[in-house]
C-alpha cells in the first residue's frame, strides 16, 4: 500500500455533490467541434474550463488560439526533482445527431440512477474532469503536489486534432514532461478496471462520384445513362469480399500477425463475443470469421461507411438520375499499417474500380497511426497500482479499437511514454445517442488519479525521475501559436 | 388542306406577347406537389388556372378538392353531334432541388432567346397552356367550337396521381368523351414533330435497411458489427449484373420481344445514340449492349437509384456505424410487365439478398402500367395531320421512356382512345435544373391544337362521332369527391 495523502481522498469524499454539479456545468456546453455553428460554444467551454482550472489553484492557465478551436493549458510545477506528468484530455464532443434518438436533451445533462447523461459526459469531459478534480483534491487538502503537472486540453479531438501537431511542435519545450496520461478510454466494468495498451489508427475520408453533368429524367433516360449512385454502391460493395475481408490490394500487407501467446492473453483478459454484442446492443457479429470480435476490433483493420448521401433529399419522390453522390468512410488501422500508405492504396483501388465515364474525388480529412504501448513500462505499472486501489481490483491490460490521435502525436513529437488511463464504460454510448458517464467511475477515477500521481511522485518508479528537470519549471509562458 | 378557321390563327398571331406573359404568370406558382410546404401554392395555382379558363370563355369551371391536391375542370359543350375531346394536363411540377444548379430562380420565369426558363415551363404548364390558348383563339375569334371540349387538369401528376383513379371512377359520366388528348411528351426538334405511341410504366419505392439498434462507435466496433450502409450498397450492387441487366429473378419474363420490323421502324424514326447523348449532355451511354439507347429507354425496363441517404449528414465526420440507411428506386416498366407483379418480385429478391441480422422495409409510393397506342387510330391520324400543318413537317411516331400515369388510367377507367400530343423538346431539362419551354413550340403547338380540334370536328374521322352524345352535354355539374 502506497503512503498517499488520505486528506485528498477525504476532501473528495466530502465534495461529491459539488463535483457532479460542476461536471454537469461542463457537459452543458454544446462544444461540438465538427459543426461550425458551435464555434462560439467551444470558445465558451474553453473559457469555462480555464476559469475552473484557475479556481482550483492551477497556474499559467491559458486559452491558446489555433487555426481551429483553442487549446486550454494549465500547470502546477513546484516540485523540483520530481517527475512531470502531462495530462491530456479533450473538451470538444461528437455531434449529437440524430437528436430524435435521445431520451433527454444532449446538452441538458441529467442524472438517472448512477449515470450522468449528456453528449460528451464520457467522451471526454467526464474523464478529463476526473483528473481535474484529483488535482483540486491534492491542491486543496493542504499538501504539496507530489509531482509537477501540466494539462493539455484540446478542442479538436473529435475532428482528428488537425491543429495539435503544429501546436505541439511549436511548444515542445513548454510541454516537456516525463510521461503523459491520456484519459479517453474504457474499462470493462466498474468492478474490472483496465489499462489500454493498444489503439487502432484511423483515416477519415470522403469519396465523391460524379456522372453526367445534368440531372436527367429517370423515365426518359433510365437504362441508357449510368447512374452515379448505382456506381457508388457497386464500388462500396467492392471494398469487402464475401468473407468480410477488405478487398483493397495490399491492404493487409503490413498487418502484424500476433503469436499464439499474445492471442491467448487477449482471449484470457479480453471481452467475449457475447459481452461485446451485449454492450453494443447488437444481435450478432460480423466480419472475419477467423478472429474473435475482440480481435476483429483491435488487431484487425476495418472500413466503415459512416455517411451516404446522393440524389433528391426532400420528401416524396423525384424521378431523376442524380449527377453525383458521396460516401464518407472511416478506416481503422492496426500495427504496422501506415495511414499514408493505406490512403494511397485506397486511391489506387478507387481509380481502378471507377466505372468508365464516372469521375471520383477523394478528400482525406484526417489520419492517425495505430499506437502500441509496452505493458512493462514503469508508468504503466504505477497506473496499475493506482487502479487496484481506486477500483479495488487489479486492472487488466486491453487493446482498444478506437483511435486517440494525440497518443501517436505525443509519442512522435514529444517522445513521452504514455499511460492510457480510462474511466469510461463499454455501454456509455459514446458517439451515439444517450451518452452517459457512470458516476462511481468518476469517483473511483479521482482516487485512481490521486494515487497514480502520488506513486509517481514517491519515486516508486525511479526511471521516471530525471536528475535535472529544471526545463519543466519555467518563469515565463510564451505559447507559440502554430 | 383542312378548311380551318384562319381567324383563330390570326387571333393567336396578334396576341403572342400576352400569351407569353400569361404563361410566365402560370409558371411563377411553385406548385410542387411532392413537398408539403407548397400546398398553398398549389391551391393558388389551381385557382389562377380556373379563373383563366373562365376568362377565356370556358364553362362549368371548378376546382375540385381531393384527398391531396385539387383537380381543375372546365368544359365547353355546345356542339351536339360533334365529338367530345377530353384534354388532360397537369399544373403541378417537380421539386426544383438542387436550386444551386439553376442559373435563374426556378419560380421566377425568364426568357432567354426563344426559351422560357422555369420549373414546369415544359412539364407540363407550357404544354397544358398551349391547348388553353388554342381554346381561347377558337372561342374568341367568333366561331362556334368545332367540338365539345372537356378539360381535366390535375395537381398530382409528379407524385404519381394518387387520387386521380378514384376521381375518375367517381366522375366517369362527367368525363365521358370520344377521345382524350394528353400533352405531356416531347418531339425530337422544332422542325421534327412527333406523336408518342408508347410510354413506359413505373414504380417508385423506398427501401430502408436497419442494422443494430444503437449507433455504434466505428473505432470501438468497426469490423465486428455489420453496417447497414455497407449492406445496402451491396444489395443495390446486386440489382444489376455486370452487363447492365437487372438481376431480379423473373424481371424480364413478361418483357415483350419486338420483331425485326418494329425495331427497324424504331431505328429509322427514332433518335440515334449520338442524339440522345447530346440531348442529355452525357459523354457516354450505359446499359444493355444488345439494344440502342433509344431501345434501352423505351422497349427495355430500367431501375434508377434516385436517392441515397444514411448516417451522419452534417459537416465534417462522425465516426459511427449508423443504424439505418435508405434508397429510393424508380423502376421503368415496358409491355407486358405488370407493376404489381414486379413489385412482388422485387420484394422477394430483397428478402433473399438481405444479409442475416439486417431488417428491410419497402414502401411503394406509386406505380403505373406501361401504355401502347395503335398508330392507326383515327384520332392519332387526325393529330398527324394537325402536326404537319402546325410544324410544317409530318410527325414521326415515337416511343417515350417516361410514364404518364393518367394515360393508363384513361384507358382503363374511361375507355377512351388517347392521343399523346406533346410539344416539349428533348433538351428542355424537365425534372432537372434550368427547365425551359421552347416558345416556337408554344405557338406551333397552339396551331396544331386548333387544327386537331377542327379536323376532329369536321368529321374527317367519322369513327369518332357518336350518333348520340347527349350524355356529354349536361345541365348540372355535380362532381363526386373521391
Amino acid at each position: 500500500m502506497l503512503n498517499i495523502s488520505t486528506d485528498a481522498l477525504v476532501y473528495t469524499q466530502n465534495r461529491r455533490a459539488r463535483f457532479i454539479f460542476e461536471l454537469k456545468e461542463f457537459v452543458r456546453f454544446p462544444s461540438v467541434s465538427a459543426q461550425p455553428q458551435y464555434k462560439g460554444d467551444i470558445q465558451r467551454c474553453a473559457a469555462w474550463l480555464a476559469d475552473h482550472l484557475k479556481k482550483i489553484g492551477m497556474e499559467r492557465v491559458a486559452v491558446i488560439p489555433t487555426s481551429g478551436h483553442p487549446v486550454v493549458y494549465a500547470e502546477k510545477c513546484h516540485a523540483p526533482r520530481k517527475p512531470t506528468v502531462l495530462i491530456y484530455g479533450h473538451y470538444d464532443v461528437q455531434p449529437a445527431e440524430p437528436r430524435i434518438e435521445w431520451r433527454s436533451p444532449p446538452f441538458d445533462p441529467i442524472i438517472l440512477g448512477d449515470d450522468l447523461y449528456g453528449r460528451g459526459a464520457s467522451d471526454d469531459k467526464g474523464q478529463l474532469f476526473t483528473h481535474v478534480k484529483a488535482f483540486e483534491a491534492l491542491l486543496r487538502s493542504g499538501q504539496e503536489l507530489p509531482v509537477n503537472i501540466k494539462c493539455l486540453f484540446e478542442g479538436e479531438e473529435e475532428i482528428g486534432s488537425p491543429n495539435l501537431p503544429a501546436f505541439m511542435i511549436a511548444n515542445r519545450q513548454i510541454l516537456a514532461a516525463d510521461c503523459a496520461v491520456i484519459s479517453d478510454t474504457q474499462i470493462p466494468s466498474v468492478s474490472q478496471p483496465a489499462i489500454t495498451y493498444a489503439l487502432r489508427g484511423s483515416i477519415s475520408l470522403e469519396l465523391e462520384i460524379s456522372g453526367q453533368t445534368r440531372e436527367l429524367h429517370s423515365g426518359v433516360l433510365g437504362g441508357a445513362i449510368h447512374n452515379p449512385l448505382q456506381a457508388l454502391c457497386e464500388m462500396i460493395a467492392q471494398m469487402h469480399d464475401q468473407n468480410g475481408h477488405i478487398a483493397i490490394p495490399g491492404f493487409y500487407d503490413r498487418v502484424r500477425r500476433w503469436d499464439a501467446k499474445e492471442r491467448a492473453y487477449m482471449r484470457r483478459v479480453g471481452p467475449s463475443d457475447e459481452k461485446i454484442l451485449q454492450d453494443a446492443g447488437a444481435a450478432m457479429g460480423w466480419g472475419e470469421r477467423d478472429y474473435s470480435l475482440y480481435e476483429r476490433t483491435t488487431i484487425r483493420p476495418a472500413i466503415t461507411v459512416t455517411t451516404m448521401h446522393g440524389g433528391y433529399q426532400g420528401g416524396g419522390v423525384k424521378a431523376a438520375i442524380p449527377t453525383h453522390g458521396l460516401v464518407k468512410l472511416n478506416f481503422r488501422l492496426v500495427p504496422d499499417q501506415d495511414p499514408q500508405e493505406i490512403d494511397r492504396l485506397f486511391r489506387k483501388y478507387v481509380e481502378q474500380i471507377t466505372p468508365t465515364g464516372m469521375r471520383t474525388r477523394i478528400r482525406t480529412f484526417a489520419s492517425s497511426r495505430p499506437v502500441l504501448i509496452s505493458r512493462d513500462h514503469p508508468a504503466v505499472i504505477a497506473a496499475a497500482h493506482a487502479y487496484r486501489h481506486g477500483f479495488g481490483t487489479a486492472p487488466v491490460f486491453l487493446r482498444n479499437g478506437g483511435t486517440i490521435p494525440v497518443a501517436g502525436l505525443i509519442q512522435e513529437i514529444l517522445h513521452l511514454p504514455i499511460v492510457l488511463m480510462g474511466f469510461g464504460l463499454p455501454d456509455d454510448g459514446i458517439h451515439g445517442p444517450n451518452e452517459k458517464f457512470h458516476l462511481p467511475n468518476f469517483f473511483n477515477g479521482i482516487e485512481t488519479s490521486i494515487r497514480f500521481l502520488t506513486a509517481i511522485g514517491q519515486g516508486q518508479h525511479t526511471s521516471l525521475v530525471r536528475r535535472d528537470n529544471s526545463q519543466h519549471i519555467r518563469n515565463t509562458v510564451m505559447f507559440r501559436r502554430p
